[in-house]
């Protein structure tokens, strides 16, 4: 997807949602276990209820990948049910070098065809661009993440500078505002403006509003540039909404409520 | 499987050879393509050939996710055709926030496994530690890789320290020698001496020996400890010995050929 469609998408939708679908089967409703495949029909009725507020789902890959090849099988599956024009995610984390990063980019850019794939800097540049090549397809480098591990090393600071911004600064000599995007944290306001400066123009995904405890009203605030710039995501929040027979009508009303907050500041 | 295991097999076959399965469907022997299940059959060949030499098998991730639902069926297969008391290692890179650092952690020791996961280590404590609370299982933490992107971050100076060093020094904190190894790349062996000192006591595993240009005499005089203390991994010089027929019988002589030179550092 280019970065006009996602842009025209958000300013039409007049939101910037991210729906994580980190589909747990311990924490879906209890009725859905009669059906032949609980998670994939849990996701079916998310994605149905939740689309119309949502430009984007984010798929995390460990939330399948412990179900072996059936979980393979049901992000794929997850995929299709996705409507045409909204943005995927794979959220995934990979990074190898660079014969190994070249597969990775495949297997979530051609074999299962993610608009998207989420990639960690710490092996540097051979371990990226693998990733950049594919032509309307988005790198989704971690930046500065919500987590507190995320102070054990990426706010060393080198030269003055934190490693988080070394990383960013770096990184857009890899890629561009049209292929990049960077992972920041919700949790971690106050440094949002400085993050701003450091890549004005990138899209940023922004995890952690809602169960992780970020604030949408900072995020909006510090976050928005001209090209809106912004993917929010929301998991837990969302599509754990209900854990009854309505969960898929709360984790509309749920996807409503923020994307209403978020019209606000369009 | 315990360090002691791992140290008896080590000392028992003379060798701390580890074999890459990075098995590409592009690059294994035409008359494969014949099989049924060509990545299969040859990984089976190659095991077979390769066991008698060999203390652990790494399963590459990456080579495999590309082909999908299949790509995980083999992997499990794979696993089942390595011959009990070898160590075994999904060089996977996860790393994620706590929940879903767990979830990858369950994927590779319970739903598969393996003895140990490669991890990164840029999200810090809580993205490691979900899988270091496996009872004999390991983590093999990135420490300095050996690709030419490594100069991007992992050298950084902070405090009078490369990153790299931060990484190690923390990460011990976290885990202990028997259930921590780091990912040293061989190719850097000017700073084996240095990360030694960082790490006495830990295992390294150490890729890039063969096609990635590292030496294994310079590896195993700044490397080896008391415990040995090391997994030297080659990948493509061994399974790629030959493209012929006669590849597991020269995959059998390139690894017998290690496993003589590591016989002498023993």
């Amino acid at each position: 997807m280019k970065k006009q469609e996602l842009v025209s998408q958000i300013r039409a939708k007049k939101s910037y949602l991210c729906v994580g679908l980190d589909t747990d089967l311990k924490k879906i409703p209890a009725h859905l276990h009669s059906h032949a495949n609980p998670v994939l029909e849990f996701n079916r009725q998310i994605i149905k209820a939740t689309a119309p507020y949502t430009v984007a789902y984010k798929i995390n890959t460990a939330f399948y990948e412990w179900m072996g090849p059936k979980g393979w099988e049901i992000m794929e599956e997850t995929l299709k049910l996705i409507p045409q024009g909204i943005f995927t995610i794979a959220d995934a984390k990979r990074g190898d070098i660079g014969n190994t990063s070249a597969m990775y980019a495949r297997t979530f850019f051609d074999t299962m065809n993610f608009d998207s794939v989420t990639v960690a800097p710490y092996m540097g540049h051979d371990s990226v661009k693998p990733f950049l090549e594919f032509t309307d397809k988005w790198t989704i480098l971690l930046g500065l993440t919500s987590n507190e591990g995320s102070n054990d090393f990426q706010h060393l600071q080198s030269a003055e500078k934190p490693l988080y911004q070394h990383v960013m600064e770096t990184a857009q000599t890899w890629g561009t505002p049209d292929n990049l995007m960077f992972v920041v944290g919700a949790t971690r306001t106050a440094q949002l403006q400085h993050v701003r400066q450091i890549v004005p123009d990138n899209f940023l995904l922004v995890p952690g509003v809602g169960a992780q405890g970020g604030s949408l009203a900072d995020v909006s605030q510090y976050g928005i540039n001209g090209d809106v710039g912004l993917l929010v995501n929301s998991s837990r929040a969302v599509i754990y909404a209900s854990s009854g027979e309505d969960f898929a009508e709360k984790a509309r009303e749920e996807a409503q409520k923020v994307q209403n907050e978020m019209a606000a500041w369009l």
